[in-house]
């Protein structure tokens, strides 16, 4: 391993451990990070040049169609392989979340004392809009650490969850059979994120009309199976000027497969292993691996510099003025535009 | 109509000529706003007060669905109760986009010289988001200007003319027989901002398959009818502690329509025209317009304020210089929070 010279960052002796693969200074560093302390962030600093190697692959579902059973079937099936997994539970619904220590412990009966797995259940506190920043920086730290899989597994109910799914190189969406008529089950935002669908308890009644019904979505949300990649790298259906703009590649657009697994039972995880190996071939194959990364990076950016400067700009203004400004607003006393200009007048002065 | 005292825009001579009636006052204020010129702005500004009674409808719907016709005729039925109409076409895919000139001919012919009627096709120059923006000023200047009932016309095929869809009180979603297996045509992200769904061209084949498969969706995407208002403002299926938080009300969610209509011949206006007023009177019932205003009017000044103070502070840093932080982002020389911090500091010296 490299050390990173051109880091301005002193290598501190935690940041060392957990390079080192020490786990209870891996414990103290996430509990740093998930707090968002001042430790924690130059912690991550210089964690940061050792991330990007880690398969990021979220696990969605809603309550109820054991998602959790199935996670930790695909760690052990991923630890048969000598993989190092990461575990990081973000699910409000979960029994897991009284806190890490009762996650841990249950998941422990399955996955105990192995040096090469690390749970993680992420605490609920605050916004959700927080906890997917937060989870975002506790992925980056299994990353550098070493982790070659790192699970995000988030219960598939609103917004917040799609945003910590859209971490992931690979997105696994969990359905079960009966609740095919719910709008839990396929909403269809949750859907178009999917790369890989599973049907789990597919012992129970009703797998072939959930699976039917995926199907048909899947036939509804997915017309194309194949577009073309141009010089400028804009992607069409056809080609429609070769002079100007080639097709510089033919991609066969993914299509997500639907796998049935019975996890109490470990039964159908070898063909989910192979929807995940044959997917990540997908994304390295046409770039989409470097894409999704460029675009996690870029955005987490503009996330945190658009707070920065609205933070910077809050606590220049006078407490109260803002929503004094915002009800002059809402009598429309004044226009949208005149609101702001009025907010950034006092802050020039 | 009072005059605003509390503004301290002066009061233009073009300003007060729309707020008089003046077609072309109102012709040249709407190129103004559109334009987005200092004039522009000031007429907004002057205008604000007098926007917040007209009644938004946003109409949107698949190419080949007839929505054009259907608004037409929908002007022609407001007509007849003796509301204005303001109609503004945000529809990149119509023959109308050719620009307002050949947009108001052709609808002429239907609406010709009614002075209750004024016809905007908004221009596809620049972003969509841009588009949308503006397209919020537009609707604000008919607001202002006295119009009872302003159209708003968009094509729905992406996130963007949702946004323009949001802007309404009122969304309905156009689809046509035999548009059933496209994606377009059941897009569920469209559907689920549709208050009243029409199936226009009812005289097709396929309208009972296509008006099955869209009852099919609703009773997906709305399996609660009911829901509680708390003291504090939430809504919840239940009423989980009525000491902590007592209900205020007991909502009835609004259920879109189906209603079927074969705009050429003014076929199912009537209908259509009912299930509007409906709404509408749905909406004062349970606080929703007061509340889509709101809503409305705060996301605005949020957008405006944020951008003002990315623009800002774009505008201090060094050019190329963002680019640069990036790239080494994207190499992983420096983290997100790094590549914020280095920027914040070059606008700090």
């Amino acid at each position: 391993m490299i050390h990173p010279d051109h880091k301005n960052t002193p290598m501190t002796t935690l940041t060392q451990s957990v390079l080192a693969g020490d786990r209870l200074s891996l414990a103290r560093a996430l509990t740093q990070v998930e707090n968002n302390t001042l430790a924690g962030q130059k912690i991550l600093d210089a964690l940061f040049p050792y991330t990007g190697k880690a398969h990021l692959i979220g696990i969605t579902g809603a309550p109820g169609t054991g998602k959790s059973t199935l996670v930790n079937q695909l760690a052990l099936s991923f630890r048969k392989l000598e993989k190092r997994v990461a575990i990081v539970a973000v699910d409000p619904s979960s029994p897991f979340t009284g806190g890490a220590v009762l996650g841990d412990r249950v998941r422990m009966r399955d996955l105990s004392g192995d040096p090469g797995v690390f749970i993680r259940s992420m605490a609920t506190r605050g916004s959700l809009g927080g906890l997917a920043q937060a989870t975002v920086k506790i992925v980056q730290v299994f990353d550098a650490a070493g982790y070659d899989v790192v699970i995000i597994e988030t219960v598939g109910a609103g917004q917040s969850e799609v945003d910590v799914a859209r971490l992931a190189h690979t997105t696994i969406v969990v359905e079960a059979p009966g609740l095919g008529d719910d709008i839990q089950a396929i909403k269809a935002g949750i859907l178009e994120i999917a790369d890989i669908l599973v049907i789990n308890k597919a012992d129970h009644p009703g797998t072939e009309s959930t699976e039917a019904a995926l199907r048909n979505m899947l036939e509804l949300s997915h017309p194309v199976q194949k577009v073309f990649r141009h010089h400028d790298q804009t992607l069409s259906l056809a080609e429609p000027n070769p002079e100007k703009n080639p097709v510089t590649q033919s991609v066969d657009l993914w299509i997500p497969p639907i796998c049935r697994t019975v996890a109490t039972e470990g039964k159908g995880l070898p063909a989910l292993m192979e929807a995940i190996q044959n997917h990540l071939a997908y994304l390295h194959k046409f770039g989409d691996w470097v894409a999704r990364d460029q675009a996690r990076l870029f955005s987490e950016f503009d996330l945190m510099l658009q707070s920065s400067l609205l933070e910077d700009f809050r606590a220049r203004i006078p407490a109260g003025k803002i929503e004094q400004v915002k009800n002059s607003l809402q009598n429309r006393q004044i226009s949208p535009q005149e609101a702001v200009n009025v907010l950034l007048n006092i802050n020039r002065l």
